[in-house]
């Protein structure tokens, strides 16, 4: 009786001819797994073509819940930018696609798992990081890494073995999307002097009519819980407010960052709902969270993006860091008020049960409450470390 | 013979009144200085109204050029924004004016110098650490801080002297203003809910007609240098830069910051050529810097921001931090596309002699020279402390 | 009737001419409070002088567990050592009194607390900052800083109002000790080249014979559970080990050290548990703490330090640091073995069942498990970014 | 004509056999490079073996000065301990040894280097990364960790071709030594529990009669630059030193560290004048630096040695930092006085021309400068923040 492979699936060119790959080659019995994290595919149709091409059996997860909730809520409460921009989209759908591979592993009894990403990317590092932490015993395939077939090959190989391709060879685009946005590389775009094509936009093609120009966002220590007073969960909250900033042509990113791999990549991302909570997160965090442990969140946020962005979502550090953070956000309740024009958004309101804003020492209006005579020696102690030094030095040049 | 004082002077009430507090209840001999760093105010008037108010002497200093290169090239260079945001208006000019305090005390023979800030903000930590790095010896006086006046008593005070009234008292706000950006607090504005009203914008007023809609800003070593090919002085790109973006109405700012004092205040700030050269200057890093240094340079951004920001400007780690930034910025050299719109900017190309994008490495075409055997490796060594770790849990829970 | 203050009193000079100021030149009713956190002085002779210097009620609390238990315990885990060495002696003990002086403020409907520190040090911050936080209503003074009085003038006052002056006038230290350690202040070491006298030293003066030369210390989650085997409270632990290690004279410490008020000052400290069970925790780590999350808690063990040592323990970014340290602690149980010599002690075993330590991986003898082909291709990949940044540059100049 | 490869050559077995395996199996003509470092090892007898064992040519290059002075200069400013204790023995001399290999490739017209590393340790990747920065254009050969061969295999490979063994079979361990310090692994200390052998110390054997029980050390800028007054170059400096201290039994490190390639390994360190230089050094930084560039320092300190323990020697973010820590030092000028006694040394004076110890502000003496009425206010702003969040809370729960 073969061995028992379960592949990642999403039924595009290369993770087909993988699992023919698996099947024909290796030897093994391929069941082919297909995650809905929002990405908006017909996963019916993807589960009908696995079948097709030779897999045991197709599997269909909804997992946009688990997600919305135990994905995209983190990378809020972390402020989660890699590089201070990109909202990492593909970089937190991997460890909850490996969470479900392995979860299918264990049911079908399978020795392996496989992945269908190229040697040069970040998400060969995540599958692979992720599954390790997850399932040490298991073996991790990766079938496009090894086989050395460029596209052309590929596509030969798809051919000669019956696999039906249904891509267009005109699509010049590599693309991963889901609830949280859309990453889009290749073509044109990896000349980084060249502005990207209007044809690679979707989530913010824009184009919808009489959407609202203003939304208030509510929070609870940290995550979103309601739109304009309206509570609704996380994913649907996220889906709505990707339709009403993508309509605004919000959340586009172009960038070249670093991967982990060693290579700079440009990227377009489009991540709606993404940059405004993210904005709209930071907002609140500024009238609840005490200075220095806003200053420090700011550091380890940062931190938490990276380990995410280089695939060590199971880690200890990035569970420590959540420590941090749990801790930090328990005050990060309260709303936000956005507004919309096209291309743009903004925040100009912010307000919180919680909030350490404090009108009777902020204002300059007569019922100030802070002591202005407490001014001076403050500031020259504050200052008293620089005087000595200078001293020193008979006081520095002008 | 009286002493002599040398005041920061900007021809407002409160220096004014302190003008007069000086001479008056101090029995100084008061020299006003006024320093042009670009507000755009008429600093001949201000200074014949220092004089009418009663000054032996009233010195105008332009020092516009010295803002750009000593202070705002820096400030692009560290990719300085406090919190994350605020691009440091006027945090950057206090030191600047504290030099030439200073130096002017010198020529005048003075034993003290005086500025009108009050006790709650952070602009009396600025001008008082710097002069006590600058010229330990010299006494500091901070007369507004000190006497306790409300706004009603400061009128009073400055009417019952003879101190000409020019500032309407219609005008709620708190404006400071230079060549890197514009400051408005106070009105209604001192409600973090409440939207900005609309007329507290100037420099992003808008309604320039026929500016251009693309800018291409070229950098040498982390300094702009050019606009679309035009070597330009960097105080004359910074303004010509701010009246194009501010005809977009691009850099507007609002924020609820934390000042050194422990206080947190509302702020609405306009800064369009800063924002899009610090936009511009971080994509043109992220071409240029390894990502290692990348990565630590944003932190180490950050920590000098808040040390400018909270007055450390003449401070052995900001110097120390100056030094880093310099020796890491020496490839920061290349050109930066910008695009305008209502409200919105955004980089679309960015190209540069010592690029590290490497079309070779990052391309997914067949002309790729990665070599896709070495990942299998160096996934498994990068994941082994965390299969380690894992297994040791035989294997975390999905 | 008189309004009530409740004073941290240690018996000494400052504290009980403070407790009759406070009662003759204020007019207070004054609750004294003597609190034990293990510095082996006669708790209730200390009472008995309050109530003989005029004390309305005088309170002692033995607080010795909890100081183990809710502060050192907290020490350890954070590997806490302000400036890399300094164990945190007396800024551990100032947020428990405060603790203490607010529980009794409480039973006596105090309006006030009071304590007895100078200016110019770091315990009025730490006083001062945890009282603030604990009970923002209540009036904190500070008589000692406030009454301006040089030594001389305090010994006067004293004399004047009949406060028995018991301490002798030769002893030129100014120290302060807890079950955590001693610290040593003043006389000939405010000169920082000269050498401590030879009779500074107390915990560690040795001569106790026949006392063991190794000790095996058992951990839980980072917490010291044990001696050779027998399960102890932390605070009997950390007693019994006290007198082991300062035996040996172990435990010494001599530096000088950056107050938060912006001073150097010249340090002597005796440690002898807290150094050695601090070098035997960060020893078990190595063990059980994956690199990652080790150097990251360095940085952050480094920070908290830094807070509590300027009187941050009670702050919002201690406690998310706490919960960073907690989550990271989880796998530090295990073993130590630590030897003893005059002068000297060093680690020379440590045993965890959840060791990361592989002996499989580790060794270079035949069993060995690591792949070592997959080196290869990790240098290859790690060095990627330094290669395509020193091509750029045809190479560095060797 | 063969192709030439520049072979770092030790003598040892590894590099003995490697030697011929490169020019039986690979067909190379072999240039051997021993490179002294301060080994304390007969180079020139290493010569001699290298050319018997078939080399075409065999160089000793002595690099004692420049190691000093290029490499351990820059590790004492750093306060380079990796992992807060291991100062970096063999890390440091990898890149130098690599400077050398591309100097004497060049000579030689060679296109091929190589070392004698195995795939589990960090010196392959230190030689590598810094190859690769400094020649990308050679290729680096690492013939140890591809030929497979265990230690029997390798011993039978070069008895067969007629390798001379020298070294002892008795001798368990692994050893790397140089001017910086001696480390040694394997052996029963492959059990983290186990102690240290008595037989593996060499550097801190002890024994040397009459030596001195205190020394000064003078430093300038960060480097040492005099023992006892008598101004020394760095490298005669530290042999001195290591031979003090040694004769102590001082520099001894036990420790479990963790490597590049994710594997904990047990490591005992000798490095007599290491420790105590280090130590020196950051005793003379704490009257010298300024509190905020002193804590950076440490961080920054921290990271360095992990560049530099990770093979990042030539790199952005290395120079970055070397950068600001030549800036940061430039206070860092005076002397400081060490004691010795047996396993034991510590520093007990300290004093600079640039101190920024000032007796004045820190003494309890009259002569006090400090003004105390500044510290109520500074107390109070200092804690506003924790005030207010606590008020919020109406109080945390003591």
């Amino acid at each position: 009786m073969a061995e028992v492979v379960v592949l990642a699936y999403s039924g595009g060119l290369d993770t087909s001819v993988a699992l023919k790959w698996l099947q024909v080659e290796r030897g093994f019995d391929v069941v082919a797994l297909s995650v809905d994290v929002g990405q908006q595919e017909d996963l019916e149709a993807v589960r009908t073509r696995a079948l097709a091409t030779g897999a045991i059996a197709a599997e269909v997860v909804d997992a946009r819940d688990a997600f919305a909730d135990d994905y995209i809520a983190r990378a809020i409460k972390a402020d989660a930018r890699y590089e201070n921009r990109y909202p990492l989209v593909s970089s937190l759908s991997r460890p909850l696609i490996s969470e479900r591979l392995v979860e299918v592993a264990r049911r079908y009894g399978a020795s392996a798992v496989a992945h269908g990403c190229t040697g040069k990317g970040n998400d060969q590092v995540r599958f692979e990081v992720a599954l390790a932490a997850l399932a040490p015993d298991l073996t991790v395939l990766a079938p496009v890494r090894d086989w050395g077939m460029n596209r052309e090959d590929t596509i030969e190989y798809g051919r000669a073995h019956g696999v039906t391709l249904t891509q267009s060879k005109e699509n010049p685009y590599s693309i991963d999307q889901n609830l949280w946005g859309r990453a889009v590389e290749c073509g044109e775009m990896e000349d980084p002097w060249a502005a990207p094509p209007s044809d690679v936009w979707a989530y913010t093609a824009g184009g919808l009519a009489s959407l609202p120009d203003q939304v208030v966002i509510g929070f609870e220590q940290g995550v979103p819980v309601s739109l304009d007073g309206e509570r609704l969960p996380l994913a649907a909250l996220v889906d709505r407010l990707n339709r009403i900033a993508g309509s605004w042509q919000v959340g586009r990113i172009d960038m070249v960052e670093n991967r982990r791999v060693g290579i700079k990549s440009r990227e377009v991302y489009e991540a709606p709902a993404a940059v405004v909570l993210l904005e709209a997160h930071r907002q609140l965090e500024d009238i609840t969270l005490e200075r220095e442990v806003a200053h420090a969140k700011i550091e380890l946020g940062l931190r938490w993006a990276t380990l995410v962005y280089d695939g060590l979502w199971f880690s200890p550090l990035k569970h420590a860091i959540d420590a941090f953070i749990d801790e930090a956000s328990k005050p990060v309740t309260g709303e936000v008020r956005v507004r919309f024009a096209p291309n743009a958004f903004w925040v100009d309101g912010r307000r919180s049960p919680s909030s350490l804003y404090d009108y009777e020492l902020a204002t300059y209006a007569s019922e100030d409450r802070f002591r202005h005579g407490d001014a001076e020696g403050f500031v020259r102690i504050f200052g008293l470390g620089i005087r000595t030094w200078a001293e020193r030095q008979g006081g520095l040049r002008p």
